[in-house]
């Protein structure tokens, strides 16, 4: 990432006067504060001290089960063995590009997609490409954000599911938000067509909180071993105590009804987003999302800076995520960001947007000074 | 390691007739429950969740001055903003070894030395070697457990501190037990004398808890902004809540007197340990712990199968760290291991020694038959 834009983003993240629709947080207001406090209180008197020793490198038995008997509802063969516990989601795409190599090589996503994995997959060496039928055959993995993308909210299409299948290359499935679809249909994991060759990646950051640092990675078979060698190497275990919060918590409330409640303030944020960018910014592009946190907005200018343009944006009071942070070649044009509505009120994303259409105006004004 | 010895050590760990002297877990007594608790309570319902949400790659800007704070107390140039919070020191080495780059180099180390570590560097492609001054030459970095070693428990001395320093080369210093050495002398941090190629490694784990999963790396000033990028692709970040706190902690407790307390427990328990060792184990060959949590042991047995032999000594009822894991050729010869005195009472200490010298009355009589 432009360093400029790092550093924008940092002294917007400390101004108050600043709405920032940047940085893909779920709401502070879904947090089970009273019941994981609950749970702390549990597991941190409990005599044998599980929750503050060290433990095993593939992390708690409970907390496998429980991600291994949710996934076999959704018709995956996983056992609770098959699932190492990780360091949020990111240490599971970590751990799945260090088992199939990536340096030098090629890495197909979608056309957009998670900088995270971006910034990853690059400085491990590969190049990104968007995925296509060309790009696939020579893929070292295609990496995909199932369920509800990231930045677009939207789901895979059932012909884009097939040829993933049908790449025969491994596949990077990241499920952040695949439970967080608004209308509430959770797909089938990919692990049920290509268990041999799908790194499965999942975490609570999202429907629970991202603090806690706890994701898991479900990897072939024949990987598995090395998976775990790869997890103890990097960083022995997940957190004791953020596992013992996890399941402590999963123990005290229904997940399934907190998952209901989530998709419907996100789907009416989401709802509240759209509109005001009906209303205010009538000349973007984008698609209306159908889950997780953010839309994706293109524009019709063409050779913005974006650190200029987010500088403008900030001076206005508002801040994004630029577009070029999600497009595997890291293309500037169209110019575009991602808006999270996931971390802000109705009347904020009101108010934030009117902000950044009076932003864009003074963009496209200086641009054709 | 040894798939045998692995399966021997899980299936020990949940065998409560087996006293345990594997691991080298800190006393449960010492964890301050309450006011990790206290903390706890605390973070979670400040109004901004900072505890729940996600955070900067570095850490919390608190955690990361307190860090800084106390080795500027010791003498080393640093600042805030030279420090990574990291999810626990095993990962501030996997950064430090990514940024050298040790695939098909030498890695040198003391004689015997961590485990995770040498791990990690074998399987980052590096050839482990006891260090030397030929070895020193060549090695990509040398790496030390300073203050007090794992497994002797024994301080680094003035003429291997020089020749560490004289070597040139990139030095990996791990401190997870540096503030425990029983006498409460804590040597300069080698940042003091060579900052330009010292990767600094601290950690929680031994002083606090290690479930918490907070450790710290100061990285090369050269090398300081790849280190947060190294970092970031990991895992984004060390927990938040854990950070939080841990930050909560210290302001409600004197970490000090914390620590001098611990020293006093460590240090009484390695007398119990010497002192059977002398009793039951006359023929033993170790030196006198002067920090840490470990005696490492050698017997005058060589050729000695370390799977056979610890299912020997389970089967007594007593479990160890087979000396191989330790060495950075992985020699089996002379039989030996780690014997850690940290989590157990003084009457199990005992009790597990007097186990141990049957089991290897045992090993020794079968080796003779």
């Amino acid at each position: 990432m432009d360093d400029r834009i790092e550093r924008l983003q940092r002294r917007s993240a400390k101004n108050e006067g600043i709405l920032s629709l940047a940085g893909g947080l779920p709401a502070n207001e879904l947090f089970p504060r009273q019941k994981l406090a609950s749970a702390f209180l549990s597991v941190v008197s409990r005599p044998n001290c599980e929750a503050l020793q060290y433990g095993w490198p593939e992390g708690s038995e409970g907390l496998r089960k429980w991600i291994a008997d949710r996934l076999r509802g959704r018709g995956a063969d996983v056992s609770p063995d098959d699932v190492i516990v990780t360091s949020g989601a990111q240490q599971a795409l970590a751990i799945a590009v260090e088992l199939i190599g990536i340096d030098g090589r090629v890495v197909a996503t979608e056309e957009e997609t998670y900088p995270g994995a971006l910034d990853l997959f690059r400085d491990r060496g590969a190049k990104t490409a968007s995925a296509s039928r060309a790009t696939n055959a020579d893929a070292a993995c295609i990496y995909v954000v199932a369920g509800a993308s990231n930045p677009r909210g939207l789901p895979l299409s059932e012909l884009r599911r097939a040829e993933l299948l049908a790449s025969g290359r491994p596949l990077l499935v990241d499920e952040a938000y695949a439970e967080l679809r608004f209308d509430g249909y959770v797909a089938p994991p990919f692990l049920v067509d290509a268990r041999d060759r799908t790194f499965h990646i999942g975490t609570f950051s999202k429907t629970l909180c991202p603090g806690l640092r706890v994701g898991w990675l479900v990897a072939p078979p024949e990987l598995a071993a090395d998976a775990l060698r790869v997890k103890r190497d990097l960083d022995l275990q997940a957190g004791s105590m953020a596992q013992a919060v996890v399941e402590g918590y999963l123990a005290l409330d229904d997940f399934d009804q907190r998952i209901v409640r989530a998709r419907k303030t996100y789907a009416s944020r989401a709802g509240r987003l759209v509109r005001a960018l009906r209303r205010y910014m009538p000349e973007a592009r984008w698609v209306e999302p159908e889950g997780a946190f953010a839309v994706f907005v293109e524009t019709d200018l063409e050779g913005v800076d974006e650190a200029h343009a987010l500088a403008i944006a900030n001076a206005h009071g508002v801040s994004y995520d630029p577009g070029s942070m999600f497009r595997p070649g890291a293309a500037l044009d169209p110019f575009g960001f991602r808006l999270c509505y996931s971390s802000r009120t109705g009347e904020e994303i009101e108010e934030a947007v009117q902000r950044l259409a009076r932003a864009l105006g003074e963009v496209r004004a200086r641009k054709a000074a």
